[in-house]
């Protein structure tokens, strides 16, 4: 039997302006350990900004959201508009405030968000395929906002909570380390960084996120 | 007791001209699951080049090394002029080339190579204190010319084996997940990404360095 392969979506290399870097090794990591393969993904698009992870302050400078991606994926980064869900078993967005910056407007609009064209077909492609979903921290917003009614977790942050129920779909607060799964959806959820969390609950959480995934794919 | 301290220095943000983000990111999981503590340190320096992590070519712009650390530290990184080896009981140096670009001059002048000057007093500091040092990767090169007579690995690589023993260091052979201990110097190295690796096997060998390390703290 060949291996799983699962697809990552990656928004820039960095939590405040791209992907949370530990979130995003974890998952590929977790992927590895239970005995599947990945392939990273990103939108070929400038960031939102650059911010210096120190200052919080803006950087005047452009970066590219593919190429910041490849930092994390060692170069094995794809253009996000390539995306074949045909290829694939599942799909998994870590968090970071790019999920919320790069892949889509939600650190900006909150629940009148729109979701970047590409991150949007491979979700899509992937749910109608009945493919399972994993996303990270704040990722889940992106799922409450294209798959009606689904059922996901952003740990314990209420105002984050009551978004996700104004878009439409259901929110279930959780702990470090903890997943929510929708098998009507076949979505999965777990907090991480949306918690203050050492770096071994966010290794927690995503391998029981990917064992589930995978689980999913067979379900 | 309170936890042990470690301290990790970080040469930059992406393994092609900074720390391998995975050797990085599983050095803090590793510490964190051992019950270990880390403050994350870098030198405030600009890094000898920025590549594209996709297509391997040098882009036009300056990135400062402690600034782009802070991606990996969550902003946590302090300047590795202020290290004070008496608020630590270890120190660990990830890979990536950027501990051959930034930290060193190994990636250009081999056994020839120079030391950043905070890199050298950080690890001279802790030598003396006979405390623990880590090393992954390629960053073994570091110890091999400022500890003379130390053992360590960089893997299966002969060319880098032999600059090694011109150091005057002495170099023994691994695979996926091994590490060499030298209990004179309290020096441990683990091959990481000078093999051709999963992520899962990089965790492996990362866990057992640390843990070897932390060992080593009360020897």
């Amino acid at each position: 039997m060949s291996k799983k392969s699962i697809a990552v979506i990656l928004s820039g290399c960095g939590n405040r302006d791209g992907s949370e870097i530990h979130e995003a090794t974890l998952t590929l990591w977790a992927i590895h350990k239970n005995g599947a393969d990945y392939q990273c993904y990103a939108p070929n698009i400038t960031q939102h900004h650059v911010l210096n992870h120190i200052t919080g302050q803006e950087m005047t400078e452009q970066r590219n959201v593919l190429i910041e991606s490849a930092r994390i994926a060692r170069g094995a980064v794809r253009d996000l508009s390539d995306f074949d869900a045909a290829a694939h078993d599942a799909i998994i967005i870590p968090g970071g405030l790019g999920a919320a910056k790069n892949l889509s407007s939600y650190a900006f609009d909150g629940p009148d968000c729109s979701i970047n064209t590409d991150v949007k077909k491979a979700i899509i492609a992937m749910f109608e395929d009945k493919k399972p979903i994993g996303a990270l921290c704040i990722a889940p917003v992106i799922l409450a906002k294209l798959l009606n009614q689904v059922r996901v977790t952003v740990g314990q942050d209420p105002a984050t909570a009551r978004n996700i129920e104004t878009m439409g779909a259901h929110h279930t607060t959780t702990l470090h380390g903890e997943i929510v799964v929708d098998t009507e959806h076949k979505v999965v959820s777990t907090p991480c960084y949306m918690l203050d969390s050492r770096v071994d609950q966010i290794g927690d959480g995503v391998d029981r996120l990917v064992q589930e995934v995978l689980k999913l794919t067979t379900a």
